[in-house]
């Protein structure tokens, strides 16, 4: 009997589905019972003996595999691959999926939600009312700003699709990519990232995290960044350094941010004494459907390689490349 | 030399050229020197001897005007018309100005904006990691929930137009008059209020305050919506029962709400204590854009008062209508 761990949590918790696939091909699995993201460490005592692991975004490592002399497959639940060592799993015939697509509409929404929030100071009326002080913020309206967004792929796109109804902000693109067709309404210049940072009111970063986008927003690009302008993370963790975001912002600059994602989750850290810094526990992906999209997809791609029939998810050549060029 | 009492605060703050013009035009002013909303007793003592208020939604009663001996024009900045008694005013004469579509597009962003932060769990998630608190909510996303909106005029037409680029989310929409045009891609319907309670997951009222909506959401209609349900005021304090939303919400009823108007202004109530209930300082129109329209807009209709030109802002006969009807 094939055995599967999963390691993302929760799973299976709003929707029954993706274990009754495994429950019905007769797949043995185990749910994370440490019920958080796993440390490199932890995964390697709990990996080995599985076949497959249904992975979210703990480390996924040389030592993690070494430790894993049965592991065949990982399949992970959402899109990055920043947490998964491609080039070792390349090296052991690992077979490596993924769930590119189902995250995204998710991830969009919540960006487009924490940019209304930040503008209009929501979040510090909501604390500031909640003991007892009254103060009425002046805010910003979408059709009013610069928004700039680096990283235009499903997520990005996404966003921009949101912004439809909304007037007609001026946006501002940056990705490697620019072969994107946008409705002919749409006020869009495909610039520079130094563009980005000094002319955008909000600017959103919707990029993958790898060797080239790691700390790519430390201290200088926000001290670029206009003094009441916005910044969101809905992407990774270390695509902006997070101590220099706080600094900055305890320097009065910025006049707000939002960060879903942090170098190590469960998060701890000083942003929490910033109170126009919005902070929400990894939950881009975390609408019941998206969730429930991607949990299926990854399951449904172990019970293919189980069963001998072709992968639907499988990582393309692309993500091999982008490690090879050194994560 | 005439003279203006303005009494909504802050005023010319972010554009200084509403007092710009009242200087220019030789008209004495004084700003609220309580720097927050009045008390009908605080009004009456201030108002002795202007000629015109330009108001906010402090309350304009038959004492205020008994105090206001030379009292010819109220100029509201913003819509609502609750607070002024106007078949007072008709009595003596007083002709009463607003400008109701200048805040319209401010409130209708900040709902979106609660919307998807109620819809995710923003603020719950938001406040737990400010004090270290780690846990990843599920949410939901608009294209997947029904959005019942109560009051279909400038603001509840705004919301529905900001809904264009998220799918297409089943609406229900009441209202008195049903005569608009949508965009046939929306999936829109008329139904009674009771439908609404009972069908939507989303409720967001933009309706004024009168005799007819005044404590029109109490337990009752509370205790029909879903279990998970959401309900956003951004309208008028009153038309929801505070007291009821609190023993509601207490009795763990309703996934979250957004209230931003309250029966007394400032506010420091009981739903300080519902986490899952977002409250903002009475910010729907306060962006600088909207915010800054009114003032400019409520000015110039005093200074052509002043300069004998013919009024553009002038409160509909309707208006007056609702009032004898009995508020």
């Amino acid at each position: 009997m094939s055995k599967a761990l999963i390691t993302t949590v929760p799973f299976g918790n709003k929707n029954r589905l993706p274990l009754e696939l495994l429950e019905n091909n007769k797949i043995d699995y185990l749910i994370n019972p440490l019920n958080k993201k796993l440390t490199e460490d932890e995964l390697a005592e709990m990996v080995t003996n599985y076949d497959v692991i249904i992975a979210g975004t703990e480390p996924i490592t040389k030592k993690v595999m070494d430790a894993a002399t049965n592991l065949k497959l990982i399949s992970r639940v959402g899109i990055g691959l920043d947490s998964v060592d491609l080039l070792e799993a390349e090296k052991r015939g690992i077979t490596v999926s993924y769930t590119p697509d189902a995250p995204a509409p998710a991830v969009a929404e919540l960006t487009i939600g924490l940019m209304l929030t930040l503008l209009r100071s929501v979040q510090v009326s909501n604390m500031e009312m909640h003991s007892g002080k009254w103060n009425r913020f002046f805010g910003r309206r979408l059709s009013e700003v610069t928004i700039g967004i680096i990283g235009v792929g499903r997520i990005g796109a996404g966003v921009l699709q949101h912004l439809q109804g909304f007037g007609s902000p001026r946006i501002l693109l940056n990705d490697t990519d620019t072969n994107h067709e946008f409705n002919e309404n749409f006020n869009v210049e495909w610039v520079d990232k130094e563009t980005i940072y000094r002319q955008a009111d909000i600017v959103t970063i919707h990029t993958p995290l790898t060797a080239k986008t790691k700390n790519m927003v430390k201290k200088e690009q926000l001290f670029c960044m206009k003094e009441d302008a916005i910044i969101i993370n809905t992407a990774r963790g270390g695509i902006i350094n997070e101590q220099d975001l706080y600094d900055v912002m305890q320097s009065k600059h910025l006049s707000g941010a939002a960060i879903d994602v942090f170098d190590f989750e469960p998060y701890n850290g000083k942003l929490q004494e910033i109170q126009r810094c919005i902070l929400t526990a990894h939950m881009g992906s975390m609408s019941v459907d998206c969730r429930t999209r991607m949990e299926i997809e990854a399951t449904e791609e172990v019970v293919r390689f189980l069963t001998n029939k072709s992968l639907e998810g499988v990582v393309p050549e692309t993500e091999y490349a982008v490690q090879r060029e050194g994560l």
